[in-house]
Parts: structure tokens; sequence; C-alpha cells
């Protein structure tokens, strides 16, 4: 089957923020995509300790919206503060930061330019009463994204939610207005609520299901869970037994993630979870680097740690995914 | 009843991409159309193998949305990857390739021309819960089929769905816009949801009455399942029945469904349903053709099977439409 | 109470397509229409066997919408072929044919101006399992009835549903769209839903009010059923009672009719209704004018008879309006 | 507390129609209004046998869409004609003259400019099967309203209802539109629906409430019924009890009705309600001209009687009016 | 962590309207907004009393719509008037004076100028019977603001309603457009509906989750209840608990509920709740400002009392802020 060769390099380009092969051979991918873009690609890939590898660690801080502020930060109380992640972000040399909207007016113009910026455009809460048909709210346009100095936008989809298809129009519209002004788009991509049950919303086969659609629905970029071996849908469990589809380490089911996205050409990251020991999220890095994902994005993690720890940990996954 | 006349093809245009009598009958049916919708159907028809003959094999690959990568791709993993479907669509010589936003997206450059492409508007996927009201999220907008390079839509209804009428009002708009901008409109019409068994989905009365109401929404092509015998509404049990209307046979069937789409005047084509034996996906194509259908739409039954039998499979196809 | 005198006619006008005091009469109770729509009801009333009149009979086909195509035309096959009910209503007289989108876009080209078109805007289907609120999908748009070369369009609203009010919006919309861009309105009311048992579908009371109601909607022709006796509102049926109102025979029903839409300053036109004996269908135009209607909307009574016996029944109606 | 002057009326307007103090002051009220919408309110105040004086009596024809035809109109037959309304509101002396989309376009070519027209918005009508959430559909728009030369625009709204919120916010848009081009706002405010008693629709908590209410939306004038002493809510009961708000006599109801609308800085017009004897109508004039109010909106109470004799007791409600 | 400079403010600066280090330092907290919502914040912290202080009071009426005129007004008559209120925030030096849209309208053109406006954007009713899914209606557009003359919009959230996630992006629409247009945005956070007990309305937990959401989702000002110690979510008890949040004293709980909005970083003023004593007025006043909040929003406590007695209580409130 033909494969469109990498576009050469030029020469010329190759200066200070020189286009290294692993973003060439990235940025190939997205042929489609308008030059804006690209150049966000570009700029998330070449950003901090991880710029030119093709691989990325993002800080995210949503979770204040998520399950509010005592929950969230008050193990590490510096972290009420927005400016705490914004630093902590940059001096980690994370390739970005990613945030609701009034998170980033609180920080965008103090450090403006500094590091690139991830507007999470829609949000939940833990107050929701609703089990079956889980949601967002957007909270944000593609014009605060832009004014605020923006690299890409974040969007949260629920597979198997009852609201699914609401949240694959929004992402549509948003999409479409997001590339037209030249922001690249990273769909979270979360199977929850319908008929799946808590385990099979980390399973392999319905998070490679929630990856796939995520890239059906035109993400550049797609940030799922890392998954377990349980399999969900029982048609699906077939599939991966008939098949004999690897799935019995994580860095196999890393790897039948990656597969999913158009045969590993998407960006796939995975996110930490919940909070956990150290040497369990270095193995995490480890096992998404064998099976060929592009990164972490990581946030309890790092700010439910003391300052310092957190920097290690941050440092330490960035060594793991040098290679 | 007066018949308008197949107008007269000028002798200029009977160059290498000659404009046979087939495809000018053809096209005298869509006379209110505008030249470029006109432009549209006149390409799909003369592409491929069956360039000319009026029929046409168009290769669509949902699937993987449907069903989730696993269920669609592991059996023959090659199809995991986008380009491998679009280089059979190319290589086979189909008419057509058909596709969600996001697997055109990662294509739609590398082979840019090669082949029409049809963006498929709206997809559905298996996690939903939703069982009387199946529906499905739009997930691109005509300005995307421009800007990929498209040379018409597909949508899907759903007759019977309690939400068919929003369905159907989406398809309005849609084919407003496409039809505007000079895009053909293929419509996937699939009966489902309400009241209907699961019988009833096949049944030739439910499907020639949602093909006929695809032609009546103002589809250009009308996609619809190969009917079985079974009669689901009592009413037009006594229709068939006391008028005598022929459905022994699977050509039978295909020719009610033919005159119930404005008695031939709109290109119906055929899906291949379930992965089945080859001799009986052949022999579908003979009843298609007998009955006086245009062709096939055909997915799963190519890239489940390892390339170089699905490669036969669609030749054999071909050869048959041919006649 | 003063009447505001009918224009006089200029004589210039007296040609060919001359203006007779009949239809003047009738024009006048638009005055505040603008000149686009009052050229559209000229039309309408100037086309046909009954041309200047002031009496019409219209052609509707979107039986198979409402009811699949087995069910409408399998007893006459010739009219699954939507060119037979255009040269029907062309060869008969009729003031004009009546269609959904898909319909007209098969034929509008090839009879070009040959006879005035209704764009049948929404339509229902049988599939539907809705029974509170039942409802219609809007197919089209007022530009596609301009792009088709309509002289008005057609819209169902269901007083007693849970739909209506969104119907009333809608309507509102089009008729708004469609006036100022000169197109007539016709609006077919057919009571159901919500509370209304299946004999109050067709009681006087409930086809008189829902007939009322389209007027104040701003209808320019309205078109309901032929009402029975039956008194389906407790509190209506006082009223006819209390006050003498005949309903006995047709006649003085459809009296009551044309009495509830602005006194007789609406042109109503009656449907035919389930299809029935010849005599039953003459007998009915005869009531009709007896009471003082505008005319027939006839459609299954037409079609599903051998061609020859539907234009000798559209031919007697007519010689009956005709008076 | 500060109260701002009313302007002094120029010399120059003191011709023909002559601005009163009464009227003047009235004006006064809406200092935040734009001057088209002043010349509205104006208009309303200086038309009729009560022009200049401050008070108001206007006639309503929407019964028709509220409850039928027959229940309308067969006492009075010739009420069925549209044209009888507009004549005797004419011919009566009336401020304005109020009613629906079709029945203002049937009638206001013929009578241009000889009346103030209120173009009522929304209808409901009885034929709706929802009790506890009852809501009116928008039949028109404010460019209806411009084109056939209204002064005003009506809407109603149901405090109480599981659709009132939507209510607001569709008055709130109209509003917006109709001030903007210089159309007066009359707010219909009827309690009724959710957990309201059939005794609380008439209830002087809740009317007074209600009549707040429209007040803070925006409504230039507010149209509530004559309330009963009954108290729905158990907390207003207790605020209206030991605050002693005097509410025994019709007046005292009214009075207080009239200060819940911004301390009667307000025009507040009371309606009619149900057909009655002629003595109580006038006696309700008495109590609303007692308690402040600036008239009334009545409809069934005149065309529901023989025209002389509906002629009568409007030409005695106006003389009270007077003073 | 770095923290960006407070501005030098500009001697020029330094006239009759001086800006102070206090609110030189409050207007470093919105560096990303546009230069017309610091001025409109300037404007809110530079009138009144506490001009300069960075401390404010505001007067919002909008009792009238949530309980109704009688429940509001009826214990201090006066305040049936619209202009009481406007006049008591001007003559008692508030900050601002919040109202809704009607209200405004009556008196804005009158005092023009005098004191900074919030035009409340949305409104409920006590008659809604909605318990699960509270909701208001947004009864005013940004432009009335503008026409009006307002300095900020006020829009209430309710989280833990089903309705949250549509207030939200209301509240995102309406943000986008008030800050584009110079306007400063206050979001009341009142936490409801849902799983949500009577007590956990008022829970620390709630109040402050509610409160940091209200800043991601862009607020200039946050405005929340004063806290109970009670804690609702089970999580959020544990992490109270584990981290030792100190929660005793309401000035502990101010400064957990000021803390959750950005570290501090936002303006917080919280309301007066139920009518009560003037030494727990006081006291609140002195514990918001021992726990750092700036200020108090108070209405029922100030309008329900004699007009001497509520300036008075203004006056000694105003003394405690000053500090």
């Amino acid at each position: 089957m033909a494969q469109p060769a990498v576009k050469t390099v030029p020469t010329a380009a190759k200066g200070r923020t020189a286009m290294t092969s692993e973003v060439a051979k990235i940025l190939s991918w997205y042929d489609s995509e308008v030059p804006g873009v690209k150049a966000s690609l570009y700029r998330l890939m070449n950003h901090g300790v991880l710029a030119g590898t093709g691989k990325m660690v993002i800080l995210p801080v949503d979770q204040g919206f998520e399950h509010g502020p005592a929950r969230s930060f008050a193990i590490n109380p510096d972290a009420y503060d927005p400016f705490y992640h914004y630093q902590m972000a940059i001096d980690s040399g994370c390739n970005a930061y990613a945030a609701p909207l009034g998170s980033l007016e609180c920080c965008a113009d103090a450090f403006a330019g500094q590091i690139p910026l991830v507007l999470k455009m829609n949000s939940a809460n833990s107050m929701s009463a609703e089990k079956k048909n889980p949601d967002q709210a957007v909270t944000a346009s593609i014009d605060d994204a832009l004014r605020l100095g923006c690299t890409a936008i974040g969007y949260t989809i629920y597979p198997g939610s009852g609201a699914m298809y609401n949240q694959y129009e929004e992402l549509r519209d948003l999409t479409r207005e997001a590339k037209a002004k030249g922001l690249a788009v990273i769909v979270w991509s979360y199977v929850r609520g319908g008929d799946i049950s808590k385990e099979g919303e980390t399973a392999i086969d319905t998070i490679a299901y929630g990856a796939h659609m995520a890239c059906l629905l035109g993400a550049n970029i797609v940030k799922v869970k890392l998954p377990t071996a349980h399999l969900e849908n029982p048609e699906a469990k077939k599939a991966f037994e008939q098949n004999n589809i690897p799935i019995k380490t994580q860095a196999d089911r890393v790897r039948e993630v990656v597969r999913s996205c158009f045969n590993g050409r998407r960006i796939v990251i995975f996110s930490g979870g919940n909070a956990k020991g150290a040497d369990d999220v270095l193995q995490d890095a480890r096992d998404i680097l064998a099976g060929g994902g592009q990164g972490s994005i990581i946030g309890r993690n790092c700010f439910q740690r003391p300052h310092a720890e957190g920097m290690k940990l941050l440092a330490d996954m960035m060594d793991i995914f040098k290679g």
C-alpha cells in the first residue's frame, strides 16, 4: 500500500528551532490540515524538555472544576493558586499547560508566551446527579482561546452516555472553528454512562473504541485513560479473543489503542489517573513508550504532591519519554 | 404519459470521458438539479471499472464508528489503517470511497483526486443504549466535504425511529447546502426503532417505504439493505397481497424497491450486509442487476477478508454489474 | 358595518386572462398581502378548467410519504411514477398540483410552467409510533419552492396534538418567508392527538375550530376534511345547540366551516378523504358548492382508480363546481 | 425621595392633539424608552373617547383562537366577521383594537390608520391537553406588527407554568425588537399551571405578583384579571395579613395590584373576564377607577351581546373612566 | 513562584479619582481583561463611601421577582417604589445598585450616572414547581445593560441543579458579550437542586466549590452566601478533615471561600441572607473582613427596615469595611 513520503525539511528551517525527523514524521500524518494547525502541532511538539522528540507531557489542571477545590488542592495548599500550576508547567519543561477559561484568564497575561496553552473547552462537576447521560458544559469559545494566546483546545466526550451524540456535534462545531483559526484539537475520550459498567469505563475494548471515534471526529490528539485488560462488550470480547489481540501487559494495551487510532497516524497520550505512587507513574510512562504512545497528560499526580516531588516526578517521566 | 426526451449528447464531449447513453439516461432523471450536482453524479458514474455503465460499486468504511475497531478490523489487521481502504478502493476500480470525517482527513491529501469521495455526514455507534429512538450524530459539515475534495455526501436516516423527523430535517438542511455547492446526496435509509420489529427492519414493505421516503426527501442516490419477503405492516401486507406484487425472489424484491423509487427514476444501490460467503455476495449482485438496481455499496465483505480475496470479490462483482 | 369595495378591474387586464368578478372579489379578501401573493392566488384561480370561476380543484400526491408506496400506488401501478400524477393534473385541468420536495424535483423541469405547483413543506409517515403528540417533518425550504417554480406552499397543522404549538411557530416562520417571496400559503388543518377522540378528528366543532385557527395563523387557503355532525367538545356542543347552528346536512356543516373562516373571507377547500365510490365523491362536491366552499383537494380518489376513471371523476367534479 | 419632574409640554404641541397633563405624567414614567415607544404610548392614550384622559379601553378579540369560533361568536353571529370587531372598536371610540395576526391581516388594509392596533403575538387554544405546563404559540413577528401598521404588541405570560421561563425569554426577545422599532409592549399576565390552584389563578397575591413580574420584564402596559380576595401562597398570606394590606373590596385589590406595578408607575389595565351582566361590568370599571387602574380591556362582554348593547356598554364604561 | 508586579500607577491619574494601591492591586488580578472591563471594575471600586478601599457594598433589589411584591415590600411600603431603592443606594454611598431590567428602566433615566448599575440578567420566582432542576429566566440582554448605562451584569448559577450546565453555557455567552463591550461580570453562585440537601445549600464545601466554579467560568466578582460549618459531600468532608482546613468560625469559612477563588485573586462578596438583627448583620461584615472577603451585597436587610434604620445599618457596615 502506498505511503506518502515525509516532506523534506528545508535546510533554512534547521536553525534554533530545527524540525527534527520525529516531528516531521508526525506532522506528515496531518497533511490535510491547514498550515496554522500544523504550526500549532509543531509548537506543542517543540516546547520544553521533550522538544523535537515527538513525545509530550502536558500538565492539565481542571480538577478544581471536576471535584472542587478542597478535594483537589487542600493536600498541597499552594495549588489553590492558578499561578502555581502555570509556573510548574513552565519550570518543569512541560510541552503545554491545559486549564479551563477562568484559570487561564487569571494568569495568561502574566506568563504570556512562556508555554503553549490548551484551553479546556468543556467541564463537568461532581455535583451533577446525572448517571445515565453524563454531560459537560462548554464554558468557553474558540475566540477565548485566541484571545488568551492558546495553541490548542481540549474537549471531553463521553462515549456511551445518552448525551454523546450532542457532544459529538458540539465538538464538530468547535473543531471546525478551531482548525479554521489555526488551533490544534485535543479530544479527551472518556467512556461512561448509558449501559457501560464501572469496569467498562477503563476496559481495553471501550477505550480503544473511544479513541478510534475521537480520531474519526477529527481530533489531532487523542487523550484516553490507560486501559485494563477487562473486555466490556461481548462482541468485542469475541473479536479480541478470536483474533488473539495481545492485551495482557499494559504496553500491549497501549499498542492496541495506538493501532485503533488510524494505525498510529494520530498522536495518542494517556492520562495518569488517580493519585498513586511515583513508581507506578513512571512505570506507566515506560509502558506508554513501549506501546507506541506519544506521552502523558498528568495533573493530580503532580500537584497533589509537595512541589519538589512533583517537579522530580515530571523530570523523571520526561527522562523516560526521551527514550 | 409524456416522457421528457433524453438530451442529445454533444459530439464534443465524446472524447476520452465520453458520455455514454446509459449515463445520459440516468442524468436525465435529475433534470431539476443544478449543473454542479449533475457533474458530481457524472463523476461518480464515470470512474473506475464500471465507468459509463450506469452501474456502481462503492466502498464504504464506517464500521469502525459503528462497531469499534477490533470488531471491524482485527480479522484483517491491515484494515486498521485508513490508507488500506482508500488504496483498495482505488486499486479495485470502485466508483467511490465513502468514510467519516477523520478517516478522510487522514488520507485525502495523499490520494487527492484519485477517486471520488463520499463524506459520511452522520454516524451512530454500538455503545448507545437507545432502542426506541435510535439516532446518529452529524459529525461533519458540507464545507468539510468541499475542503476534502468530495463528490457527494452520505447521510443515514432511520425510518421508524422516534428521532426520524429530526433526521429528515437535518437531512433537508444538509441536502440544500450540499446541492447548492454542487455535491450529490446519497441517503442510507435503514428502517429501525419505534414499533418496528427486528424482522421488520429488512421487510420488503418497510425497505421499499424507506427508499421511497429517501427519494421524497431529495436523495440523488438511495442506499438500502437487500429486503426479505417478510411483510411488517398489516395494511401494507394487504396491499402487497391483494395487488399481487411479486416478492418471492430477491430480484423481485429489488424490483419493487426500484419501482418505489419514482418508478426507477432514482439510482438505488444495495448494501452487502453481514459478512458472508463470496458466492452469496455475488448472487446478491446478480439479483440487484436482475431487479434493476444500479449497484452495491459493500464494506465488511471486502475489508474483513484477506487483501487478495477482497480484491477478487470486488472484481467479480464488477464483472457481474458490467452485465 | 362598512365593507371595503371590490377594486375596479382595469380594462387593460381584460384580455385572454381576464380578471373575472369572482376572482376579483376573492382577491379583495387579501388586501393586506403584497402584490406577489395576490398574483400567486390569481394564478391558482386562473388555471385549468375552473379558471376564473373562483372555484378550484387541486391534485395532491403525498400518500406515498404518508402510507408508503405499495398502499398508495399498487392498486394502479402507473401511479408509482411521479410523472403520472403531474401529467394527470395537467391533462384534467386541475388548478394546481401539490407534492413533496423529491416528487417535484423529479418532474418540475420536464413540465416547467404547465401547471401551478404547491410544494408540500411537511410530511408525516405511518411508521411513527407517536400517538399523543403527532408531528411532521419539514422536508423542504421556501427557496426550494422558488427554485422549482412553485406558486404556493402547503403546510399541515395538527390542532390538538402536543406538538401543535411548535407547528404553529414553524408555520409562522415559513409563512413570513413565503409571503415575502410572493408565494401563497395553504394550510392543511387536521385535528388529532392529545385528548381528541377518533370521532373528534372529523367533528364539526373541531374542524371549524381548526379552520379558524388556520386563518388566524395567516393562511391564504384553508384545507380541512369534510366534517361529520359529531360534536367533540362539551362546551362547543352547548354553543352549537343553544344557538341552533345547523349541522344536519353536509352542506350545513361546510357552511359553518366557511363561516368560521372569517365569515367567508378566506378560500376554504375540502379533502376527499378515504377512497370511496364516484357518486359519493360527486355528492361531496355538490355539498361543498352548496355550503359555499371554494373547492376540493382530491388525491387517492383520483390516482387509486384506473386512469380513465380518475380523469372522468375529475371532469365531473369540475362540472359541478362550474355551477 | 427625589421624583423627576414631569417635562414641560412645549406650547407648539398644544394644537389639536394637545398633550394633556395626564398623558404627560404617564409618559414621564417611561423616561428610559426611546421616543418611538413614547410616541406609541402617546397614540394609545390619545385616540378615541378617552383621548387625553390617561385612561383607556381596548377591544381585544382573540376568543376565537382561545375557545373556537362557535363558543365565541355563535351567540351574536355577526361577530364571526373580523370586520365587525374592527368597526365596533372604531365606532365606539376605543383606544385600540387587539387581535391575532390573521384577523388583522383580514382588515388592516381596509381600515388602515383608523384606530391604533395591538398585534397579539402569542395564542393558546382550548384543544391543548397540557395542564402543568400551559404555553402558547408565538404566531407572529415584530415585522408583521410593523407591516400591518400596529402601535403595540401583546404577549401573554403564564406565571406558575413550567413553561414560564421560556415565555419570559421569548418575551425578552420580542420586547427588545419591538421597542427598538418603536412599538409599545403590553403584557397579559395570567397566573396558571404548576402547583397553582384554580382559585389561585385569580388570587390577589398571585395576580399582584404576576403584574409585578410583567413590569420587571419590561412591559409598558400590564394587563391582568380582576383579583379575588383569595390568598394562594402561605408566605404571601402571612405578608398580607401581618402588614394589613387591604384587599376586602375590589377597589382595594386593584390598588394593591397598581402598587405592585412600580408603585403606580406603569399603566395597568384589567380584563373583563367571563360574560356577565352589564351592571357588573360597569361596577368593575368603577372599581378599577377607584383603585387607580388605567382602564379595561374588554372583549367577550362586548361582542357576545347584540351590537347596540355592546356599543352602549362600551359608552357607559368610557363615561365612568372619564371620571 | 513568580508573581507579576502590580503596575505603577501613573502620577497623572492621581487627581481627584486617584487610583489607590488597594484598587491597583485588585485590578492587577484582572490583567487578561480588556481595558473596558478594568475601567468598569475601577468604577465599582471607586464609588461611594468605600471608594478606593478595595471593599464594596452593593444594594441588590430582586426580591420582588423572587418572592413577589407583598412578601418583599409590604413591611416597609415605600419599598414598593423602585425610586426608593435607587435613591437609598445613592444616598447611603453604596458602590453599586443591582436590579432586574424593568426596575432599572423605571429609574435609570431619572438618576442617570449617579451610581454604578448592575443589570441582573436572570431571575427565578417562587411560583416555580421545579425542585430538582431549578433554573432562572434570562430576562435582559447585554445591549439592555449598555442602553441603561450599566457598569456590570449579574447572573445567577445553581451548581447542583440539573439545569446547571445550561446555565453555565448561557453565562458563557453573556460573559463573552459583556466583556467584549466593557462590562464587568458578577456571578451569584447559589448551590441547590439535584441531590443537594437543604443544609448542603450553605455547606462550606459546596459554597467554596460553587465559588471556585464561578471563577473558572470567568466571573470578575463572585457572590455567595455566608457558609455554615456543614460538610455536604463525603469526599469533600474527608479532604477538609484530613487536611485540617479550619472552618469553625465564620471568618475561617470566609477565608476558605476566598482561597477557593484563585487563592484570593478574585473579588468575593457575600450576601446578607434572610432578614435578621442589625447586630448579626454587622457581625457578618466583621467576619467577611476578617476572612479576606471584599464586601457585602445586602438587600432585604436594608429595605425591609424603616428607611432610617436601613440607612444606619448600611453606614455601620461601611464603617466596618473601611477597617
